[in-house]
């Protein structure tokens, strides 16, 4: 019995600390000041990797490895204090963001000395400047309404895609001897038409298959003809159709909230209005 | 009798095999695997044609050879069933995409092996790519909607070409002396005046005629702002166009699905409660 | 007496004959024949203008000139017929279009050998091909709703030429040492900033500065920023709007003639109803 | 009381002349001629500007000289003539245009002649022409318009920085070796991204970097595909709803000028016609 006894004052006694911290971080997460010393930390750690593209001192080098490790510390204890503050444990790694922090998080913490690793080690550290975009509210909200337009713009993109292959094709087919470096083979045809779609040097490009194929113009202006127009198509198009709907929603959440009548409501009125004129009969 | 019999008996057996080849194929059609297998042949098929373009050795060349045979006949074999299956055949040929890929399909069925034709033989080949497009149905309707969007092109390009006749007639005339390569003839200026309108090099070809034409830069400046801001214009106001016309369309159709009243059935309904209300006089 | 009525009889037929010519020429303005005529001519000497510039033999040359006093005939015999066939002189020549086309026409009857002024009339027979424009309605109608959208442009050019200005006029106080042929004086400075906004080779421009002043980036990059982010702004913004106002009028155009009852209808009709619950009483 | 009475007589007189050169400032405000005049000034002190940067004669100088101080003169008139016109004088430097045309001509007045300080003395003449934008009224409700979107595209800013930051970190890690005058810190890798995003001999940059690194053009197109989509759409989708909500603001004014029965009106008329018919029961 006292074992039990003490067991149960110790089990309460981890609740009541396991609650006291959970509400600890959540007054934590919710606080402006904690906000602040996050988001400064993450500008820091910018800052420290563009530190380290310059020519700097070895003390100084001491100093921003140092900093680093603090960084990895604060970052670690951040998403833990993250994770007990979540009320639902299991759906915390659910969330993308999460996930996200995570993983850059972990990566961070494993050593990597050796020059071989050190590149992907280098590469986590830069993609921690991400972790900006996963700790402002409004730059997560403008980040997925961009990827909101993503899954719209997919079959445009096979469109395009197949628009590129075959301009491709067609160029590596009969232009191959003229240059090889730009019509080689299909992979780097479609390097070569990307670069003649962004207009970058294209009229070079053209001229040397001119001389060969007197009528390669045609090849060159219809694929930028069907590009550019297609991509501003496609661009446009979505942009003014999300900007749309979302208006519409918007407007639609507005006159409810304002309690303004719509036009249904006016027929159930006038319905009303009958039933009232019937019955007087 | 007998022999007439047996006739009735072979043109019934006929009829029969018919329509299970059509009940056969119609479900075919309607099958995702068979829906796939036609995909991944398609795609199979451009991969094929991109392969061709790297140097590869003569063994793999025989098995891209007979893959290729296999292939056209996989889609032979796939426009012979989809005619079969449509329950009216006049109507086949009036499609632009059945068209269309007949034409592919027979034509990749002439033995093209002398190099005077090979080169008719492999732009066939590349068009199969094409087929993606007539054969997914997303693809079928965006091309539709590019294409819905072109009668309204039709004057704005004739505009276009328009002023870019005066201006090369203009370039050729003064300009020809200056660089013959550039301005020698109307066409030729007018490929430059497109260089130029894309922005590539169009300073080196404008410092050029500056040093004989002081006042040069007026012709290339004007030129820029009248193309850009028509190709804008044009653009921007017929993306915008289709797509209100389009929404404004769902919208109606939405409207009529949800049974909302429009303004007409307020009319209504109000004249009907006018005719009660003299009734009751 | 009998001289006054020969006079008389000379007059009324005169007036008569004037009456006949008014009225073939009317018919003749609408006779799709004579406007395909017409168009056909004007491409004839389009497609002059470009043989022109294409080396060719003396006799072709003799060829197109008498093709050339024959157009310039047929323009006139069709600007005569069109302006006896108005019956409004007066308001003819207050019509933009009717000047356009009759200045054409009279410089075109002008005889220009000598070298100093054939060059003005080399330009005129170009200017011809606007008449393109100028004839054909569709043509005249995009034209006009270009022109509309212009004075629109006004202030926000007049707000560009501002922001060019004063950046050609730090450039050229500034970078004229560097190199005189891109900042020499402020007029060779805003053409070299009009480069800098197509972004046509702005690079060289911008690493030749910071050469010398190492944050001449600032300089560059917020240039960019304020041309391009003003001009799309600007463009799209007048397309959209003009757009839009003119979606707005056809609707109510097309509302109307198809009796569609307005909110103002409806409010009228329950006005009405209430008089007649009134009277009721 | 004598000296009291003068006093008081003076004051009276004081306060008299005041109200009259309010009165008059006010009257020379609303004046259209002293409009012009003020901004024939701004013009004549803008091409003064320009005309400093060609090469002119010493005894023009002299004379463009006098000009400058005299049109420093007429700005200080002009500003003092607006203060004492302005009948709240604390409100004055409130309104930033006041500070803005304060500042410039106080500027002005600061005797500049040494050359360390002459360079100051340039860009604030050079700021003048600003002052164009200041008064008239147009141009100020254009640059207005331009400001309110700006506050829009801040986080779409942040956003694309830390794009950009993120790749130039990864430039400049991996690069630095291939060319450090392009990818030599993170400052410079990011000029050079932006180089890259306008376009400009972007290919020479990715050709250089897959000499080394085989699948470089996976960084550069990845990049150019992030910034140009996120570009277009922020710029799009501001324009478009900054207008939307423009619209139909004006839209709402115009309807209450017009007196045109809203939904809201209708829905109370209704109610009404129900009371009514309520109420004869």
């Amino acid at each position: 019995m006292p074992r039990y006894g003490s067991s149960n004052r110790i089990k309460s006694l981890v609740n009541m600390s396991i609650v006291a911290i959970q509400d600890f971080s959540q007054r934590l997460k919710s606080n402006k000041v904690f906000e602040l010393f996050v988001i400064s930390i993450i500008v820091l750690s910018a800052l420290l990797i563009g530190a380290k593209t310059y020519a700097i001192p070895d003390y100084a080098l001491g100093v921003l490895k140092v900093m680093d490790w603090m960084i990895t510390a604060i970052f670690l204890f951040e998403i833990v204090i993250r994770f007990i503050g979540d009320p639902d444990k299991k759906r915390f790694f659910t969330h993308g963001w999460n996930i996200f922090d995570t993983v850059i998080v972990v990566v961070s913490l494993i050593p990597v000395e050796d020059s071989q690793l050190a590149l992907v080690g280098r590469l986590i550290r830069i993609f921690r400047v991400m972790r900006m975009v996963s700790f402002v509210p409004e730059l997560r909200l403008l980040l997925n309404s961009l990827l909101r337009a993503l899954p719209q713009l997919g079959y445009v993109v096979l469109l395009m895609f197949i628009i590129f292959y075959i301009y491709a094709a067609v160029g590596s087919s009969f232009f191959a001897a003229i240059n090889p470096d730009l019509w080689g083979d299909i992979a780097i045809s479609m390097l070569t038409l990307f670069r003649v779609m962004t207009f970058e040097d294209w009229t070079d490009v053209m001229y040397e298959v001119m001389e060969v194929y007197s009528i390669g113009w045609i090849y060159f202006l219809s694929f930028i003809f069907l590009t550019t127009f297609a991509f501003l198509n496609m661009v446009i198009g979505i942009v003014v159709n999300v900007l749309e709907d979302e208006h519409a929603k918007e407007q639609a959440i507005q006159d409810k909230i304002d309690g303004k009548p719509t036009i249904e409501d006016l027929a159930d009125q006038i319905a009303e209005l009958k039933q009232l004129i019937i019955n007087q009969k």
